[in-house]
């Protein structure tokens, strides 16, 4: 199935050592890490009893729900939400997540989840998570995941269109936060 | 819309003190008591790390996935599955569900979850459980939940239809379990 | 073990048909209706898709981690937390939840989880939930917990202390609410 | 604190490429191949209703439970278990996770994780996981996760003892599988 053949392509084109480095174009460089100070989103979470395990701080597969969490806040402070894009048929599925824990938090912590795109490639995006300990101001872990964009009809992985584009590149500044 | 009075209707003849009694009728209750004695299944399950939180044990949430997948081991001692029930349109969104808590069971534990049907109401089922620690034999958990059949085009409550009776008042002696 | 003997009369004491009448007696009913009134917690929780299933809504257990969540809120409004409760080794395992869905709440939905207790005996405090969906504002879920107040040294069941009782007693227009 | 020196260490030592590769060492190539050929273990496990979201298929953060759950089988093949590791006073904190998500796993589907140690360091652990759909017989995840050896009453990471290096190089042909 040709979905899935473009599906490898694109999880190949991952397979850089860095998502940070496309190529080292230094121009692109230069508008990334524009668009990277303009684009972060901060998004709060207090972490639950049932997210902890018997260690006595937060699961590690709970973090994976917090970054997709802040995705959605991401999306909302630039006046769209993830879910009007699933509505006019646009699907962000995560094909590649990475997590390091530097740190522990624990039952009813604060937590702050800096959330960013950092890529925006031919049919896929990468947002980069650093998760701050708001107690003790350190950043307790961080993370990204690569997505790609998918027409559920077809299940296959699409070229990001250009409205869905200009969606991703706004600045926050620009847009009221949704609600 | 009248897929809500439905559910209301269905939800107010819930309301009995006990779902085990359901007007008293002997015949009725013997006709029961048969089904729930060739009706049981069980299902064995390992506690994860991630299902206990810090007080060292499974977390109150994570018995209902528990009663689910039992659920679903249910139908396929009766030689069918409930993804093939949703296939045809029937769904069984729970409405209720009741849990106590006797017992703790603990990480990398076998539990196991009997499950059994008590009802079959015109629009409605109830599922009963009983969760077993293997180590101690002890009963820890005890539950159940009442579902709807549910037609997911008009998401209205509909009466079980004759076949899927058939389904839930099956013997398993006589079916092959399906892997 | 006396602790699960413990355990079984205050199981025992809750077969009462509703946990809302206890005994009848009616200045204690006036008393406890004065402190429900008083007694509400509202807390927030948007739907994270991590939260769904393939049924297109919140999977039913997840309704028990908002519960949970919102018991920390009532807390925090009465200016003490869960987590101090338990560091002053006072648990409060849950050894029954009961919950009612009445209708669906989606992805990205607010929700307003609110929550206040309803009873409190000797060892035992019952919490009670009603989830309302903001957009249609609509009571889509209702629920209650029953909690035993632990040692956690012993793991038995133990009286409430007077100073704890006090805490579950509090007015919160007399404290201010904990971040 | 030097237990977090001691993290950071370790965390900067894995910032290799691959964790696949740690130095060309030809002989410690074909020792470690032997290992990982001799050494994983396949765990299947059945997606639960409530592992799915909306877009119908598992979600992402639940193959972090299903590799945890394969690790523990790993160490009951070879004749010993986590649980026993953490009496014994040996905790094993995931400090990075990597999953790549190639296809999908639906409800009720089984799929086998295979689980193999592919690194040990001196302080640290490796673990690859391999997620074949069943039915298809696909590979449709793969990942890794790091741990550190830590001492929870220091919450230091500490170098791996020598018998629990002995555990680790099991060969489960010569245990039995612990039930």
């Amino acid at each position: 199935m040709s979905g899935e053949r473009l599906d490898a392509e694109v999880c190949s084109s991952m397979m850089v050592d860095s998502p940070m480095v496309d190529g080292g174009h230094h121009s692109s460089l230069i508008h990334r890490h524009l668009r990277e100070m303009v684009g972060y989103t901060d998004e709060r979470i207090r972490v639950r009893y049932g997210e902890t395990d018997q260690m006595g701080h937060a699961y590690y597969a709970n973090y994976l729900f917090w970054f997709e969490q802040a995705r959605g806040a991401w999306c909302r402070d630039r006046g769209f939400t993830y879910k009007s894009l699933e509505e006019e048929g646009l699907f962000l599925p995560v094909v590649e997540a990475h997590v390091r824990y530097k740190g522990e938090v624990s039952y009813d912590d604060w937590v702050t989840v800096r959330v960013r795109v950092t890529e925006i490639r031919r049919a896929a995006i990468v947002f980069r998570y650093e998760v701050y300990n708001e107690a003790s101001g350190k950043l307790t872990t961080e993370g990204h995941t690569w997505h790609v964009v998918m027409d559920p009809r077809t299940r296959k992985a699409i070229s990001v269109p250009p409205h869905m584009r200009d969606l991703l590149e706004r600045d926050p500044a620009d847009y009221e936060t949704l609600p």
